[in-house]
C-alpha cells in the first residue's frame, strides 16, 4: 500500500475537528518565517508551539537559507513577516555527502545514461561544509547581508537534537 | 516581543514527554516525501497524520516541485523513500502577483538601490500560472518526467482546501 492511501482518513479526522475556515490569507500571527530540515523527525509544530495560523514554515535539504531565499522574500514583501529563525539538526543527512560523490552515485545507479549526467551535473546539492553551529551561523549571516532581506529583520539560529527533541539558540 | 522567545518554553514542554530518541537517520517509515506550500494555515503533521519518522516534508512558496527537486534527490538516493505526494492550496498567495509585480514592487521599496535592483532580478519568484488543479498536475508532471527521479516513484497530486481543511487528490 502506498502512503498517499493513508491520507483521506487522516484528512477526515482533521477535518471533523477543524475550526479555523476563517483564516485568510494574511500575515502570520507570529509574523515569522521558520526555515528547517525535512528530515523525518523535525515536526516544528510541536517542537516549537506554532499553532495553525501562527508562521510561515519553509524545509528543505539542511534548512538551506539560500533556497529559502526566494519564498522569504515573498514572505516578507507581500505577507509582512518580519522575523527569522533558522533550525539545523544533529544527525543531519547533509553531513554524510558531498555534492561529488552524490553526483557520482546517482550516475553510477544509471550507467550510460547521458540524460542522467547531464541534469546531476546541473544541481548543486548543497551538502554541509561546516560543522553544525558554524553552519547555522553562515544562513544567520546570510541572511543578515543579503539586500534584499529587509533591513529590520530579527534573524536567530538554532540547533536541533534530534536524540533529545531540545532545541538551542546558536545566534 | 520576538516569537523565537517563545521557543523555549513550547520546547521544554515537547521534550517533557519527547520518548523516541532512538529514531536515526534512516529510511523515513512511510517511505515519502511530501512538498507543500509555506503557509501558516498549512500542517501536514496534523492534516494528514504524519508522526515523527514518517517522512520527509519540503516546504516552500506554493509547495513548488521544481524548487524541492535538490531535496527530493538527497531523499530517494540517500534515504530511500519512494513515494512523492504534492499539495498546492486554495487561496495561495502564489497567485496574488506576477515576477514582474513583486520584483517592481521590491525595487520601489528601496528606491536607487542598485544592489537591490541586481539582487532582485536574479530571483525567479515562481509566480502561479496556471489555475490550482493544473498547477498542481504541472508539478507531477514535471517529476514523472524528470530523469532524475526514479522510475519507481509513485507520485500523487492534491488540493488542500485553507478554509475546511480538506484535501483532493487531483491526479
Amino acid at each position: 500500500m502506498s502512503a498517499h492511501e493513508t491520507f483521506a482518513a487522516h484528512n477526515d479526522a482533521f477535518v471533523s475537528t477543524f475550526n479555523q475556515g476563517d483564516l485568510k490569507l494574511t500575515v502570520p500571527n507570529k509574523k515569522l518565517v521558520v526555515i528547517t530540515c525535512m528530515d523525518a523527525r523535525v515536526d516544528p509544530a510541536a517542537q516549537l508551539g506554532i499553532a495553525i495560523g501562527d508562521a510561515h514554515v519553509l524545509r528543505n535539504g539542511g534548512g538551506s537559507a539560500r533556497e529559502a531565499l526566494r519564498s522569504i522574500l515573498i514572505s516578507q514583501r507581500l505577507l509582512g513577516t518580519r522575523e527569522i529563525a533558522v533550525f539545523h539538526h544533529t544527525d543531519c543527512g547533509m553531513f554524510t555527502f558531498t555534492n561529488e560523490s552524490l553526483s557520482s552515485k546517482i550516475k553510477s545507479e544509471s550507467p550510460g545514461d547521458l540524460d542522467v549526467a547531464i541534469a546531476v551535473d546541473e544541481v548543486n546539492f548543497r551538502a554541509a561544509y561546516a560543522n553544525l553551529d558554524e553552519s547555522v551561523a553562515g544562513d544567520v549571516k546570510f541572511l543578515k547581508e543579503h539586500p534584499l532581506v529587509m533591513k529590520d529583520t530579527v534573524v536567530t539560529g538554532w540547533v536541533h537534537e534530534t536524540h533529545t527533541g531540545r532545541v538551542k539558540r546558536v545566534v
